[in-house]
């Protein structure tokens, strides 16, 4: 058996080893339900930036900008992290640069893996698959809100865990705790996330599709890979 | 309603906000919950000391020295990190000075709290009756493992904010987590802990009978209050 981790917030990332692993970064409200998104709808590549200044200078270089801050469109920017601005095909075969509040910092903090993958419940058995495909051990990486726990990160891992239970084992706590409580709250997820904090603040935002969307198993056959900082999709 | 929250690391501490809140200390295997059982059996105070030597030059003061490190009694000290060691009272009336691995890093990472306890499941229901004669938020500062969650430290929370509910809603969401998690696994926690990986070091330490009096509910009716430094217990 390879093992399986969740570190819980990218403040943590330093307490874990990184070598040798497949990480799965997960922001699931929403960037990386909307990276997946993207790609699912023809994103050529994405290019994750540190912040907004080094997002808006890639226009120039012909990449769309998405922006996001603390859940809203940032100014000066085309799009800013809502997953369903993509389903249209509208942007296919286009190269997009983007930055959110927590999503591309875990991104970032993630060098040193062998590879790294990013996560969302639309793609998850793809992921699966691919991670199945591999002999490596796994370590998912939430970002969190602002450095803390955040629920429907922590809930990914747990179901990615639970799925991965044929080829990994839960390594530490975080896997341990995250993959029972997938068990126990995973039929209804949206019920379950409606307490969460991350989710109020959405609400306020007035995206409740956005968080259906973010919060369906398997629309996509695809993984999401980052190479020298530039993901693509992997059609399975 | 007042709130409850959860950090689940002394390394995420500085994300949390301490003034104004009671703030529950836990490190269930071992130190918070073998303090809670000095206090029990008539040890008067408790000096919690942040090193090896700082604790050991309180022997001079007369106090009993109890060291711990990576689950082990250290070198020089009388006393390790066991509760039983307290149980029949041959300590009555001493002072004890005390360090361990990480639960009296998380009671230093504390201080600005408006008042702060010490929780171990001995003297759950105790500790709950207290908060509820105050009218506080409640921080629960769980120990973790070297800043890693732990599953224990992490579950004690979720039993805490389960107990509180009819006065403290789960204000982030860990604590909405724990609780749930609390709720599916709490019926039989040395089962589910067995799988921790803080119980299989302490396995390897052959200390079953510590784990079970550990993860026993209020066998006492004492809270433990840490205050300038010295820890001591409040009999309710």
């Amino acid at each position: 058996m390879k093992q399986v981790e969740i570190c819980f917030s990218p403040e943590l990332i330093h307490l874990h080893e990184l070598q040798g692993k497949i990480v799965v970064v997960v922001d699931i409200f929403r960037a990386t339900s909307t990276m997946i998104a993207a790609l699912a709808h023809g994103i050529s590549e994405i290019k994750t930036c540190a912040d907004l200044e080094e997002c808006r200078a890639m226009a120039s270089q012909g990449y769309l900008i998405a922006g996001e801050r603390n859940g809203i469109k940032a100014d000066g920017f085309q799009l800013g992290n809502s997953p369903l601005a993509y389903l249209d095909g509208e942007y296919h075969s286009q190269k997009l640069a983007m930055t959110t509040t927590n999503g591309t910092l875990a991104i970032s903090k993630s060098t040193g893996a062998e590879e790294i993958l990013i996560g969302a419940f639309p793609n998850l058995q793809a992921t699966v698959n691919y991670i199945q495909s591999k002999d490596k051990d796994v370590l998912i990486h939430c970002s969190g809100w602002k450095g803390k726990f955040n629920l429907e990160d922590s809930l990914y891992g747990g179901a990615l865990v639970k799925a991965l239970e044929a080829t990994h084992e839960a390594e530490d706590d975080g896997a341990i705790a995250m993959k029972s409580l997938y068990e126990k709250e995973g039929h209804d997820l949206k019920r379950f996330l409606s307490q969460a904090s991350h989710a109020k603040r959405l609400q306020n935002h007035n995206i409740d599709s956005d968080i259906n969307f973010c919060l369906t198993l398997d629309l996509f056959s695809l993984v999401g890979k980052v190479e020298d900082g530039i993901l693509t999709g992997i059609r399975q």
